[in-house]
């Protein structure tokens, strides 16, 4: 075919997107085509990110339809909507009738419901057609929602022979065969049996007798997060998704697996961070400071609400001004101390074990722990105090202080996100603003009343 | 084979524990050995990590040894280093025979270097020890150290059928075939040919003719985090590894990528919530205790630093109470704003573009942001004030301190982490305590500071 130094890894430089530019601008038709020719396709997308709809759309029109549909697929979310409202739904149509069901119906699933029916209407495919209009009745984020149609599959009854001229027949539509499933009379599926199986096995050999039987499935309503933990578990490329009688329906792949894994670790950063919607340093600035302003003003007003509590307390701290020397250390460490402890609650529900052990258990060992690393920091706290030359008083206040707010924040860091699991918002939600503007209102009633019941002494 | 009915996925129950472990007790080895006839080694592992290593090895020697093998590379790290002990270096090399190398390599590196010795030099298989010895030279973080050396490579000359008896050849050692790697005569690699290619191809043909040019490899040197977005981006199950001379060293499957991104994903949550270890809700108080305390006794010394910071404003303080009720409201809104600016930086760090803004245009933009939500917060917080019936003098002090609060924590939070990724350290360290504690500090500077100046007119 070549020789070696035709493995290329495409280079990107400014100076190759400014001279694109301006063979966009100039229609230099040939540039483009033969600047692009056999590149990755997933190399052409991070290009065209850099340019505008119109822009892209040029490029994207000098392609052949194949590069040009993995390209479409290749795209950010947020980029693709605004990108395929350029396209007519036929033009959408051609796209999806080159990708895999999975990936169309996901375009599809982000179309206006009138665009979409106008794209399914359009496709030329019509076992596509009716791959998609099924993969549209699945919720994106379970397993129905993340498999693809396309897969081989062969009766358990058929040679291997046979069973090679069928994948001959099922093979172009198909991307990537891991392994061919096999099924009864009645789509049923038996189990798998690998490539490299058949092709070390004879001819005549049956499928019957060669396949494996242990196969890994998945039930349609299986949430993604399960998918994920399945396949990764059991280090499989690809698992089969069957129905509630165990009929073969699709199969998903790792790679689709590997992005639910990569967009979970995001979505975590982004509710342990604050930020209120899918935003990244390239969005304009309005956006950034519409993502972040949700939370900035409900930690305001938990502000508010700290100022208005401390006034209650407006007498003891005119008479020990000193108090309020030490309202930063309260609330830093319940903060702190709530972070850890929702961030280890929302790292066991990301790898559950098999065995649970019970709520009680759990709350013990917690507060065995907080006991332990509020009796430390107590005691330092105390010392410090002191050496600030402070009065003992005040250093007993804040210790003890100090060491129920540990208390109270392992216990809230701990409850708060198994509650939001239990109602199913995302846990990590309490690893972040949340659990810190609840804490330091707690904390900040702790040490007040501690202060004010202890002075009274 | 079998019918439907024997696709049986392992089911947990509290009752197989406890009869397990009676069996354990009892030596009872036709219950062990019959209940874990045909069960998937991922699930024997699950269940052996409720046992302790004792009741483990009596489990793994009765199992034969390619699923005990299987077991041993799916302990967590932490248990496996504990287990193996009770392992003689004959006894773990037997282990290592029956693993693909990159999995073999891993143990292997988690032993002391004399017990690796004896283990390498009792291994039976000669060509897995020179495999080993070779992978035991890389970083275990860079794609060598990821890298198996089992891999099915074939020269561009032979013709389909030479390849196919081949495969069937090393097929034997390689778990998992995707496809065939091509090579000239110096082992150099040209491109891969796919099974599903090899199997519908005539038994005449030159792989040299049907082979794809077209491959995406990586060098030895790679960070396993660029290997992952490389095989990411390009939607790989595997990637091969060459040297600098482009020859073919191993390959690197996508189920190593996906632990190496969950991994990440751990991480990442770790340093934002400041816990210094990497423990579970399972580990001991001790060891949990041990985890938390770095980070709070760091935020405790920064509370401290804060009281004596607060300190020196005391006559400010005795004069206006009122300025010690926005302490709070002040160090969250910092903290907040912090963490979100972290996180963004982070996120952009993670997903890296192609084309990177200069940090000038980066830190105009943040800027901008920062304006914008300090000017909203501070008219906001402004109006809060005066609802509270405090006077216009103490809420222009609380929303301009609040307004340089969010200008700060936005450079801070902005330059912190890309400066830590300068010298290689993880930069969601600075989304976490670290962060906050620091803003915290300059917060109640600049709140005193300006309180003190605008009392003063």
């Amino acid at each position: 075919m070549s020789d070696t130094n035709t493995i290329v890894q495409f280079e990107f430089t400014k100076e190759y997107l400014d001279r694109l530019g301006e063979a966009i601008q100039n229609q230099d038709e040939g540039f483009v085509r033969s600047s692009m020719d056999g590149v990755n396709p997933a190399d052409i997308t991070e290009v065209l990110h850099e340019f505008g709809t119109d822009e892209s759309k040029y490029v994207i029109d000098l392609l052949p339809i194949e590069i040009s549909a993995e390209i479409i697929e290749n795209l950010d979310e947020d980029t693709r909507n605004d990108f395929l409202k350029a396209f007519e739904p036929p033009e959408i149509s051609a796209f999806l009738d080159c990708l895999d069901s999975d990936d169309g119906a996901d375009i599809l699933n982000e179309l206006p419901v009138k665009t979409r029916e106008e794209v399914i209407a359009a496709l030329e495919n019509s076992e596509k057609a009716q791959y998609l209009i099924e993969l549209l009745r699945y919720d994106e984020d379970c397993a129905g929602g993340l498999m693809a149609k396309e897969l081989i599959k062969c009766n358990q009854e058929l040679t291997v022979e046979d069973c090679i001229e069928e994948i001959r027949k099922q093979a172009s539509e198909v991307q990537k065969i891991y392994s061919v499933y096999v099924v009864d009379d009645f789509g049923v599926l038996l189990g798998r049996v690998s490539l490299k199986k058949i092709l070390l096995s004879n001819d005549g050999t049956k499928i019957k007798d060669i396949y494996d039987d242990d196969v890994v499935s998945v039930e349609t309503y299986l949430a993604e997060e399960e998918v994920a933990a399945i396949m990764r578990k059991y280090d499989l490329e690809a698992v089969p998704v069957v129905n509630v009688k165990g009929q073969l329906l699709g199969r998903i792949t790792i790679d689709d697996v590997v992005d639910v894994i990569a967009e979970q670790a995001e979505e975590e950063r982004q509710l342990m961070s604050g930020i209120s919607e899918d935003v990244e340093e390239d969005d304009s600035i309005w956006m950034l400071s519409r993502a972040r302003l949700p939370w900035l003003v409900i930690g305001l007003f938990g502000g508010i609400l700290g100022a208005k509590l401390i006034g209650f307390f407006e007498e003891d701290l005119a008479q020990i001004t000193a108090i309020a020397f030490f309202i930063p250390l309260i609330m830093a460490t319940g903060g702190n101390v709530g972070i850890q402890s929702s961030a280890l609650v929302v790292q066991s529900l990301a790898n559950p074990s098999a065995f649970e052990h019970s709520l009680f258990k759990k709350m013990v060992k917690v507060l065995f722990v907080a006991i332990i690393n509020g009796i430390l920091l107590g005691v330092l706290v105390f010392a410090f105090v002191l050496l600030l030359n402070e009065e003992t008083k005040l250093a007993g206040v804040v210790s003890v202080a100090l060491f129920s707010v540990v208390l109270l924040a392992s216990v809230l860091g701990t409850i708060v996100p198994l509650l939001l699991d239990r109602v199913n918002i995302n846990p990590a939600l309490a690893s972040g603003p949340f659990i810190t503007t609840t804490i330091d209102l707690l904390g900040l009633a702790v040490y007040f009343s501690v202060a004010h019941l202890l002075y009274q002494f």
